[in-house]
């Protein structure tokens, strides 16, 4: 057990390397040639051109006024003075309220941990019971925890009192939060200026008709059940493999830029290129021509892709997206249900344009269900299971596993260096990267289980990363041994064995989580805010790879908030303050420190970094107030067991009642707040179109969204519409009342 | 344990018991006089009106045609033979439907029985473990068990096989029968007539408003946000004294009907009656005279006490029946939320007009939630603890808790009849009130529950009353003790114990449950036929308390299906069959039996007797089908603990997959088919909105729904609408063409 001078010692360690992290930051971002690392959403926005000082050529790249380094910590205030509104226009409303959830966090946590101390710190304190045990080393933490309390104390009343404070607290400020940020999710969409998704469904499972094209299928349908109401719709074009010919011709375009101007430069050197993989081997041939040659073939190969989509039936998917003339409609379009079979014509509202994940948009249901069954068994097997590849991973990286594979790298497996590189260093490398690779593995897993938008896939992952940090590194660090032990001491276990089990182990590990919250959570934000990958990146491209201006503009990672990956660990800071605000309430501070840094540092990088990839209106927060309440409703189970061991009369009775009225309280705010975040509701659908039809009452809405919903590898391109949505311009079963003139004239307006 | 002979005995008791029944019945059924009791359905249909033979007097009471008697199992056939669709329409679809319950028992467990005799019957018998042990008394039905199998044996592979046999085909006849029920739900809905359910939608927690009365206030938020759709709503008025009031008064004038009677055929004698309870006690007075004034005075007290509901906004709760003029604007409001709080202006479909359960059509959000909190702790507590107060009362019922707590009792106590009465007899007595009052208590509960309609809340204490079931008859059974030590020793042991203990013990017991099949099922069965119950109480009505016609009509009680109480109890059989099947096949019989005589006497029964207090369109069928599946999980779960004692190898990882494809298999089947149940598709909506209007043009909607969700006590009389409602008529927010002349034209002829 480490004593209290050692954590004080590694406190110093993090902190200094923290503030080292810092200090870099603050150097590097003045920077001249940093600049687009460390604002690159000021870039984006097209705030910010270049450099800020434009004298000598050193200055482009260095930063020599001493006066703006003494003020090194100026982000700090700076990252806090833009007001909530502002942030909110500035960075969207995603990124304002993940923010809120470290604030969240201080918000629960700073007034426990003042009751903590004035209360619980003192009953542990003069417990005394640790100090009548003989042979028994502790350290001045454990003196603070609650295992200083004897056993059958009247002192434990103290505890129990706590546990319903803290869940009160909790439960008052979670419910505040919902509201306070259902109400700006409302006030969001409601304030929001007009978007295709506001007036769009997602339709899919369109079946099959042996008569029509799905196009034809979707307007038919739509005019007759929703006629004073549907507008027009747009086909989902299977282009994958255009998207690849796309992309591939850009890359030629920009190599062959890149030989241009290397040629203008110095003229008396043809470039040469090879024609094998990154012209790094293969037959050397001219590389001006070569490129041009290729790009015309892709040009060629493109266009009659392009053709076979737009022409083939079967390039069509059978899904859609709708829209309606009012978002009345749409609301109502979206929340129905169409057909009565409910497995063909699913209707959900249309995610943002840029938010829809093009790929999943054609899964028939049986298919959905099977794979999302497949799914939940491997994710099942993958949380619980997942050393036993990595194992025999490691194990084939033993010096043996590589004699045995490959004589051939005996001799240099014989030297001593590498020997104990391998030998030390290669095992947990190898669970490194499995444990980098993860959230990449998640992800993959929640694509295959269908979901139709980036902010729906983001979700998904976030809940199965949670769980497995949950069982891997809460319950993992507790427990020692591996998941699948684990389980099979859950199985084998009675159900009031386990609280007991685990919650008798919390206390012994307070000083281990002090230490993961200072290593994880202090350096590892002050990192964060530092960028280091990105940086890197950035200066490695901008000198071996970037050929033009646009290189450098793609260059520029900004970067954004990986919902899937971060909120889960920042659960994981929850779940230990709640689990350890009656054992422990010693490490409070340390986590209410993480969450003050976490909150700065995350409010500066999404006002000068950040570009989030899509806007779902923070969609997320259901899901981060029912993982809080699972941390919440863990912690009471655990010091349930906890206390049941410690002989405190009645202490179940009294500690039951707390997960059951917290579930209840999960059942109330789900149906209080919840729908906010999944429903439209058709009075604010009516205010905003009677509002629009007031202010714009000769607005062209087919117009507006004729390509809204185009697959991104159309956009920009001249769009050629396949004759069957041509024929609708002029089905009768849609009464226009807008003549040809005026639709083409707002056409070019848009 | 009982041995095979005795199997055989109880057997043949219970037939002859059933017989007796039987020929009972069809002595009874074909006297005149009990012609209202066994053919009420057709008296309440007005197609039968007086008893069939129509000669001299006796005749009217005794059938003395000896022929009839000879034929007197050819209701059987009768019962079998309406064809379902004549039958649907006979019954209604919530009957057709209920005795399908029956016959989907029939379609499961056939296949199984016959499969099972001819593979696992001749495995287990020729296993001959049983005789091997020494000293073990064993019946025949354990030999053909799988206790016969010595552990380790090869054999268990006929076991597993048929673990997923059953498993298979349970799940493919639930899902064809699903998909039939769910078509049937929506050709039902599709053909049935104009009901005013159709077009409209119950709003409740109408927020309240300080300008307008909550007529008001509901007219002008749907004219605002359903424009094009609100055709006019019926306001909810707590009108619970009133009811109470209108009884009153009927009750009076049924008893100043019968003196006057008796008075006509003797003038000599006036009648008296006496003022107190039931004319028992109090002062004698005139009978007529007395009950002419009481009617007067309660007239007088009904006409201020309705004015003052009509008048008082207080006595208008807020809720409201909303009505469309179509029924797709109907289907989309009660699909979609309406105000940005999801705790306001809550829709949904309104139930039938009968269905309504007008007490809780106002009761608030939070307090809904707490009152579900309330029940769901009292019912963990009823469930499992419900022995204790039980346990007290019997107590106090002893020998001794009579004499200490009533002494004067004593010298009765002490005659030996009384004394063995009490001590045998009374503590049994007790505990069977207890259970006949269960359905009563569960109901009460679903009730402050706050469920708005009566099929609501049938299905919801059903679900409560197969909990109650699950545990304190199947696993009170199969383990002995009260269910609170259960509740222990689940929670106390761990989780893979419990189907080891339960499942080790479920062999020993299939003898026990044999039994139960035949007594529960088999007798209780054909005395449901008998209707002994209804039968006396008719004759008694008729002898002493039928005063007038009016009263012979409402003394016949045709009774109707009562899904709470019988729908948990075939779950039971499920179970069994499930549990069983691959067991102790030599159950199955008995069920199949149970199934088919159960499937011809309620089809006999809902074509003659009973009369359905609603009309629900088959919405329990979702909770039949879950039940099933929870049935066939329980059954797994136990084969897994039952062979893990059994030293099978691998059969923990065969048998498990078992589990999570059934639950997969349920979720699929939510999806595919509930929606059929609690949506109504837009589509379909559509069309009949569209024939509707095709083939009546002009019908006046708004005269049709004028009345349609009155409070039954209004109904009947003339019901003057309140200023509001009188408003709207002319309120230019909803534009009507009608004239005020049509209208009332139209109104008289509704």
């Amino acid at each position: 057990m480490a004593s209290s001078d050692d954590i004080l010692l590694s406190a110093v360690l993090n902190l200094l390397s923290a503030f080292a992290f810092l200090v870099a930051f603050a150097i590097l971002r003045l920077q001249p040639f940093n600049d687009r690392v460390y604002f690159s959403k000021w870039y984006l926005k097209g705030i910010r051109a270049s450099p800020r000082s434009s004298g000598a050529f050193v200055r482009k790249f260095v930063n020599l006024d001493c006066r703006t380094y003494i003020r090194f910590l100026n982000w700090m205030p700076a990252a806090l003075r833009m007001p909530e509104p502002e942030l909110i226009d500035h960075a969207g409303l995603d990124s304002a309220v993940y923010i809120r959830i470290y604030l969240l966090g201080l918000k629960i946590f700073v007034p426990i941990a003042l009751f903590s101390f004035g209360v619980l710190v003192p009953v542990n304190w003069t417990g005394k019971h640790l100090e009548q045990i003989e042979d028994l080393t502790f350290s001045g933490i454990d003196k603070l925890s609650i295992s200083n309390v004897p056993s059958g104390s009247q002192r434990f009343w103290a505890h129990l009192v706590m546990a319903y404070a803290v869940t009160f607290w909790t439960c008052y400020i979670l419910y505040k939060e919902y509201h306070i940020i259902s109400t700006m999710r409302l006030q969001f969409l409601a304030s929001e200026n007009r978007r295709p998704d506001q007036l769009t469904v997602l339709v899919r499972n369109v079946p099959p008709d042996p008569d029509e094209s799905v196009s034809e299928h979707v307007e038919h349908f739509f005019c007759v059940n929703h006629p004073d109401h549907y507008l027009t719709h747009q086909v989902v074009y299977n282009a994958n493999n255009l998207a690849k010919l796309v992309e591939k011709k850009k890359s030629y375009q920009n190599w062959l830029t890149y030989y241009q101007t290397k040629y203008e430069r110095n003229p008396k050197i043809k470039p040469k290129t090879k024609t094998g993989f990154w012209g790094l081997w293969g037959k050397t041939v001219d590389a001006i021509d070569y490129y041009t040659a290729e790009i015309e073939k892709l040009s060629k190969e493109e266009a009659l892709e392009r053709e076979k989509v737009m022409s083939d039936p079967k390039a069509i998917v059978p899904a859609a997206f709708v829209s309606f003339k009012s978002r009345w409609g749409a609301a109502v379009c979206a929340q129905t249900q169409q057909s009565c079979n409910p497995t063909i014509w699913l209707t959900q509202w249309a995610p943002e344009p840029r938010d829809v994940y093009w790929d999943n948009l054609s899964i028939p249901y049986v298919e959905l269900n099977v794979r999302k069954l497949l799914m939940a068994v491997a994710f099942f097997f993958l949380t619980f299971f997942f050393m036993i590849p990595i194992a025999f991973v490691q194990s084939l990286a033993s010096i043996d596993g590589i004699e045995n594979k490959l004589p051939v790298l005996r001799p240099l497996i014989q030297m001593e260096v590498v020997k104990s590189f391998i030998q030390g260093v290669l095992p947990g490398i190898i669970l490194k990267i499995f444990l980098i690779l993860l959230p990449t593995i998640l992800m993959a897993m929640s694509k295959i289980e269908g979901y139709t938008s980036l902010s729906s896939l983001d979700r998904r992952s976030a809940t199965k990363y949670h769980f497995f940090i949950l069982v891997n590194v809460f319950l993992g660090s507790i427990i020692t041994g591996a998941a699948f032990e684990q389980l099979q001491r859950f199985v084998e276990e009675p159900p009031s064995e386990i609280p007991k089990t685990v919650g008798v182990a919390i206390p012994l590990k307070a000083t281990f989580f002090i230490t993961y919250i200072m290593v994880d959570g202090w350096a590892g934000i002050a990192a964060e805010i530092l960028r280091l990958v990105p940086l890197v990146m950035f200066h490695l491209k901008n000198t071996f790879l970037v050929k033009t201006d646009q290189d450098r503009e793609q260059a520029t990672d900004p970067g954004s908030l990986n919902f899937s990956v971060s909120e889960p660990r920042i659960q994981l800071y929850f779940l230990l303050g709640l689990v350890y605000s009656v054992v422990t309430p010693v490490l409070l501070p340390f986590i209410i420190v993480f969450f003050a840094f976490a909150y700065m540092v995350f409010r500066h990088q999404i006002i000068n970094v950040y570009d989030q990839k899509y806007e779902s209106g923070a969609s997320f927060w259901p899901d981060v107030h029912r993982r809080i309440i699972v941390g919440l409703v863990i912690s009471q189970l655990l010091l349930l067991g906890l206390l049941s061991t410690k002989n405190v009369a009645r202490s179940n009775v009294i500690l039951i009642a707390l997960p059951i009225l917290t579930i209840w309280f999960h059942i109330f705010c789900k149906g209080r707040f919840e729908s906010a975040f999944v429903k439209f509701p058709l009075q604010d659908a009516m205010v905003k179109d009677t509002l629009e039809r007031a202010t714009e009452p000769n607005l062209n809405l087919k117009a507006y969204l004729k390509d809204a919903y185009v697959h991104p590898v159309f956009k920009g391109v001249e769009f050629e519409r396949p004759t069957a949505l041509d024929d609708e311009e002029n089905n009768p079963l849609v009464p226009t009342k807008r003549c040809r003139g005026s639709k083409t004239q707002s056409e070019e307006g848009v």
